[in-house]
């Protein structure tokens, strides 16, 4: 366990309070050149300006300063985990995004479907960027494939993009990708990596061997490039780090992956933020920590669409009293990551940062903004101190060295 | 050696600037419900606001966000070394506490006086609490006890604690702790935890036998447990690191015995904040760096008595002048950790932090609060910190690099 979990673990203790971490996916924005406010600072947010008035706010780095982290990183270090060496491979995150049941020993690659010539060269890496139903139907055909001692699973992604899940005895993940990661060369043979390898790099170059016969009729996807062959990793869970009885409430599959993976229980809930506001109420009992995640936002800042985030920023402000009526012991609202709209996609803009308890000193900031959270009181932090802070602030951690 | 005191080293040079770190214990503080100022925003501080307004402000993290200090880590921290990483054990730190003259090859342990049934299960960890009169009685008992090739020390601390400290050739702090930790369960058989160790471990056994007989008649305080077995550690001194010649002004036996570890020159002083202020004057002459004591702030704070450490406080402004005058070439004003009075304890609230020389650079910080702090132009930073930053402003650093 690095350093700062065991830090926090050796003065953690259980205890009846209860935490509620609002995640607001992509929350962090840029100004509209128009009226020179973000979409915080745009849309009408009175609940939450009530509640940055009460508590204190500041702004916090995922990773680090001019760093754009993706959205398992960026969630990682808000539960604590230092995601520089808390490393999900590609192959594991691509499993997690669609949901699918990994087991502790699979070995999962991210594929692509590709276009190769007559040569065997690679031509267009994402074979045209087919479609999503023409991508669910070459998958069908790959998972029937058939390997010794090896059962295999092919699932779609999106357009050209699919997984490749392994499943049996005495594999690795510690293997070479096939993907060359350019055009105009063959793909490559997967080689092992250690001594112990062999036999997976033997049965990967045989799928590939399978699913090159399999799709040679189906240009221009008429190849399969694998790469990122990972194993789920094992990391302490929140339960072993901050003795909390985590529940994670999150309608997008790749939340719930990583909610799952540090050792949370994903809740059911519905797709509308009214749905997973409900969740939360009907929960409440049960659990000690609540990850509770909004992803219209992130989407809304993907789709550059700067008024669909304002929307939806307000829509979470509106369903607040239901988070706060529950009177949780603290509160923590922030976003993994900035999405501008303007940018059309993550950014490494700082996150604005609440954290509401009783226990809390409260600062001079009196609305929930990129603007205003720059004077508050916890300061620009590392999103990875959101924990400490939280437990911290419910009372629930022991003295260092006391 | 550290990275962090590593660097600071290779800069350091020696000079007669002088520099004065005066440390209010637990001076952080959080509102009064009814004021919404906290005990440092409510006392009258005319002196400290000065200073402020001439200096540059910010708020430390003794070790980092959320995690509440113990006196030790927080005031190692003061002194620029990593409280993660330059740890004291449990026994060393008792024994520090109670001013017991701990040589350097000395093994200590913290002791509790126990109750133990007929079947030999710890019954109550704590003995009923004894008075501290007990635990003197019966640490004289202890300590007329005889082992063969080791000297014996056995000393109250209050209530039910102790400390056992062993001196002799060969010794080592490598052993396991009796101290079950838990009722309804026999002590623990002390173990040696490296090779080298099996002496140690015999002793500390044939101790607790001794211990057992001779307080059989003692009941509820007919056991001793023993823990945190540990030597004097040797931590890299001020003046190695510095090249500073330290001097320390404290009347309490904690951070005198501290000051003694990181080889500060510990001066003789009177109980009061006056007296204090005074052994500085009088020891101007003598040491570049001064490390001055206030212990009342934060025992009124765990106390939970708001106005008394508001007294406190307004006591060390009216002080403040007798060092001010002085003119050392930096002042450092801050606290080791908070303790707010309604909390009745240490906290994990970031500490204010004010910095006084003609080379800082003023910001707009124009009193010496949590609130103005939060504002000032130091920033959120660590604690160990504080050091090169008042060596900087002292003009005594060669540049690095440079």
């Amino acid at each position: 366990m690095e350093d700062n979990l065991e830090l926090i673990k050796s003065v953690a203790r259980p205890s009846p309070s209860r935490i509620v971490l609002l995640v607001i996916d992509g929350l962090g924005g840029l100004p509209n050149p128009e009226t020179g406010k973000t979409e915080l600072e745009t849309a009408n947010t009175p609940n939450l300006d009530k509640l940055a008035t009460k508590g204190v706010c500041g702004l916090s780095d995922p990773v680090s300063p001019g760093i754009t982290p993706g959205s398992a990183p960026a969630h990682l270090a808000l539960f604590g985990y230092n995601p520089v060496s808390f490393n999900i491979g590609r192959g594991v995150l691509e499993a997690l995004g669609i949901d699918f049941d990994l087991q502790s020993n699979d070995i999962a690659a991210r594929g692509n479907f590709c276009s190769m010539d007559e040569m065997g060269f690679v031509t267009d890496r994402r074979a045209g960027r087919i479609s999503t139903e023409k991508c669910i139907e070459l998958c069908r055909l790959l998972d029937r494939l058939v390997l010794e001692g090896v059962e295999i699973f092919v699932r779609p992604v999106k357009e050209h993009r699919l997984i490749v899940v392994f499943r049996g005895d005495g594999l690795t993940a510690d293997i070479s990708d096939s993907d060359p990661q350019r055009t105009g060369v063959t793909p490559k043979v997967i080689t092992a990596q250690s001594p112990g390898a062999n036999k997976m790099a033997s049965i990967a170059n045989q799928f590939i061997a399978q699913a090159k016969t399999a799709l040679a009729e189906h240009h221009p996807a008429n190849m399969v490039l694998l790469r990122g062959f990972s194993r789920q990793p094992h990391f302490p869970t929140i339960g072993e780090i901050y003795q909390l009885k985590p529940a994670a409430i999150a309608s997008y599959p790749m939340y719930r992956g990583l909610a799952k993976l540090v050792g949370m229980k994903v809740l059911e809930t519905g797709p509308t933020i009214e749905d997973e506001f409900t969740t939360l109420k009907q929960n409440y009992a049960n659990h000690d920590f609540f990850f509770l995640h909004i992803k219209g936002t992130d989407s809304a800042g993907e789709d550059g669409n700067f008024n669909q985030k304002v929307r939806i920023i307000e829509q979470v402000d509106k369903a607040l009293p239901g988070l706060t009526g529950l009177e949780p012991d603290v509160i923590v609202v922030t976003g993994d990551h900035s999405t501008p709209a303007l940018l059309k996609g993550h950014s490494w803009h700082p996150l604005p940062v609440l954290l509401y308890s009783k226990w809390c000193r409260p600062d001079k900031v009196n609305e929930f903004s990129e603007l205003a959270c720059v004077s508050g009181g916890l300061g620009r932090f590392s999103a990875t101190q959101i924990m400490p802070l939280a437990m911290a602030n419910a009372l629930i951690l022991n003295n260092f060295g006391g």
